[in-house]
């Protein structure tokens, strides 16, 4: 048969190995978003198209589209209009978390707190090109709080993801810190004119991607003309070991209008406030931090850890998104951690814990009637053990090298033939070291609890 | 703006007392189906479109489909052929996680156990008529074991499922309990020609939705004599009170030929398997069950419960699915878990037990500096609470009346202002019976804890 078995590209399949780790780091990600206050939602995987056009800029052609069904699709064959992608599909799966949160505040006014702090834990699908920690099919963890403009908010959701890394194990990771008005305003006091500020601000985002010179040259190609975009990279790309406050203050000097001055007073404050969370140690004012997505409006931030190109996590204010769906404007902040990345870095550096999966014991039966064998394993699963069953009669030997093998690699056996059950008892022999003693049913967890694994 | 911001038909948004109920059941699932030795797989939820073409019968119509993006359309669109859903995809989501189990079972041969024990707890997609409990986006539970012929393995699936209901406090439901060779074999007792067998059978599967007179009308219809049909609804449509044992003994005396009694045969052996375990109590020898899908080729079950039309969960043996992908044939047996079915049971029932969502406690501030709120927010989440800061400047009340308000419900408040930071205290105030107490921040967790909420 010539089909093939793989997943289709860039998406995957998580064995059960996999799925332990991403459970580990989604845990400490819940546990620590909880007890910050944050509640779950989860959305539809599917979204009507319309609530997703317009608002992820060019990325948009990478929506995956639902194609029409049944009497829908003939109508539109049948139509003998031009076909495209739109007379197609009017259903499309989600591209990030930030759009639906936005849906769903406009959908359930009535029924969220006015202060809506949700956490979400779930897949994304983006028709990109795969590579190293980027796939089609990947995991969002996002963090928002909608409905208050105080820079509280910023605090808290940087506070909970940077505890949610130290959680983790990572210690050299910076919280970058910018402002889309300090941006704007750095731009407008390089002299670049008002209708290009959008187009510099792409440009400056690929400052990490493509450096200081490849900045210069896509804005000039944008039509940014060299002295103003000279004059914008020497205001953004500041001497490395410049300290924050500093680096504001000097900043504040070259501003031309209040509206910069107004983010410089902003990041002072925020600054001040992440001092006292566990962000405050990670903490760096990062003036080219720029962020794609068009619809911040207020602080942005990007977490990057030493050894990866990209960044782990990103996020910022957006205080226009929600009010694209309703009546009322409603603010917002959050900020999506790139679990995938995350578990690549941990994977390349050994940060997991030793995570338990499958069966504690194999429980391996020779001779005996298989109904004694099901009411044992029933005894000791009450004991709260892991048990397989070796479902086949096989020589003891033959079962007790299963417990070993790929994928199951029990810590150890329970043996049952005729004396055993004669006895009420279980042979319950430690794979790595090779001991084996005999037990009463009810005393073989503790016994199993005492020994370890 | 027109767009609406419900999720499209038939799927849903779950708002965090959602989560929160949804995710108390699969901890059940998770905790029980591990303790059974099965292990949790996940895998993408867009598949390859052949992959999944060929194995549902006619519910095939019911896939979705991933439009072609970018050249691909376009070449689809300018190549002149007749245009139908063939051309415009190769992708598809995922429509139940057998086939997807199937498929990894053939990739991954070197890597999984022998037996894989697996559980898997995804969401499906069906673009079927959406009803109460059905819907097009909706999660299924799934546990099947692969690589044995074994009846331990029927005898595992099953007996795990019940205690997994037993677990989240159902009682009174069965475990309906067939054999697609018993099936067949009155089929053919009851005199209906060999090549009928196959649209007879799907005719017996709709008689627990239009009746016996229903069924022998569509056995009719599908060209089987009035006599042949009687004989057959004779045959499965048995006293309601007849013991199992003697159900199976009498039905052995109708088979007419080895096939059929071979099947009787597994049939006794399952149920002395069964009264071994959590399963025991449940079972009842079922000759009307036919299970829809095409893939049985074994013991067939289905759990039901007494006031829901249709079943909460089913299963089988398919011994032929995963070698429709590869070289080697693997047997296998699963049963699935209809976890939606399940949780519109428990909430009509009130089955869920008070589940905590939200802060524990909303710390209320004035007059002080927001630096030390968050400090302190700091130093009670580092002693496990849960903890929301009210984010905005507000006279005193109003942050209290906000931890009372529907989405919030927090239990707690706790009141920092001038006074309380001077004593490095904290105000506690009881929301139900308004006690208020001052404990220094540290003391905090321990006074909730013995309070409670």
């Amino acid at each position: 048969m010539a089909t093939s078995t793989k997943p289709p590209s860039g998406m995957r399949d998580f064995l059960p190995a996999d799925v332990a780790r991403r459970n580990y780091v989604v845990g400490i990600v819940r546990d620590v978003y909880e007890r910050y206050g944050f509640v779950p939602l989860e959305t539809s995987a599917i979204e009507n198209l319309q609530i997703l056009l317009g608002k992820y800029g060019e990325d948009e052609k990478l929506i995956y589209r639902i194609l029409h069904r049944g009497e829908e699709l003939q109508r539109a064959l049948d139509s003998g209009r031009d076909l495209d992608a739109d007379a197609l599909s009017d259903l499309a799966l989600r591209y990030d978390l930030t759009v639906p949160l936005a849906r769903v505040v406009a959908q359930y006014a009535n029924e969220l707190p006015k202060f809506f702090k949700r956490y979400q834990i779930q897949p994304v699908w983006r028709a990109d090109r795969p590579g190293k920690g980027r796939f089609r099919e990947f995991y969002q963890c996002d963090v928002d709080i909608t409905g208050t403009e105080s820079p509280l908010a910023e605090a808290e959701v940087c506070a909970a993801s940077c505890e949610v890394l130290g959680r983790l194990g990572f210690r050299d990771f910076t919280l970058a810190l910018n402002h889309r008005q300090l941006l704007r305003g750095l731009i407008r006091a390089a002299g670049i004119p008002t209708e290009k500020e959008g187009t510099a601000l792409t440009a400056v985002d690929k400052l990490d991607k493509i450096g200081g010179e490849g900045v210069h040259d896509e804005l000039g190609q944008r039509g940014i003309d060299h002295d103003a975009a000279h004059r914008l990279l020497q205001l953004i790309d500041r001497p490395k070991d410049e300290p924050d406050r500093d680096r504001l203050a000097a900043l504040r000097e070259e501003l031309r209008d209040d509206e910069g001055r107004a983010a410089i007073d902003r990041l002072e404050e925020l600054l001040g406030l992440l001092a006292a969370t566990p962000a405050g140690p990670y903490v760096r004012i990062e003036p080219t931090l720029a962020r794609g997505l068009g619809y911040y409006t207020g602080a942005i931030f990007e977490i990057h850890v030493a050894d990866l190109g990209s960044s782990i996590a990103g996020g910022g204010r957006y205080d226009e998104l929600v009010g694209m769906f309703g009546k009322r404007k409603v603010p917002a902040v959050g900020l999506s951690l790139g679990l995938e990345r995350i578990l690549v870095v941990m994977g390349e550096r050994g940060m997991y814990p030793d995570l338990a999966i499958g069966p504690q014991l194999l429980l391996c039966w020779l001779d005996v009637d298989r109904t004694e064998v099901l009411a044992i394993a029933h005894r000791l699963r009450v004991q709260g053990l892991r048990i397989e069953v070796y479902p086949e009669p096989a020589k003891l030997g033959k079962q007790m090298q299963y417990a070993d093998s790929p994928g199951v690699r029990a810590p150890w056996c329970g043996i049952l033939g005729k004396d055993e059950l004669a006895r009420g008892e279980i042979a319950l022999k430690h794979m790595a070291s090779g001991e084996q003693t005999s037990v009463t049913i009810e005393t073989a967890a503790a016994t199993i609890s005492i020994r370890g694994e």
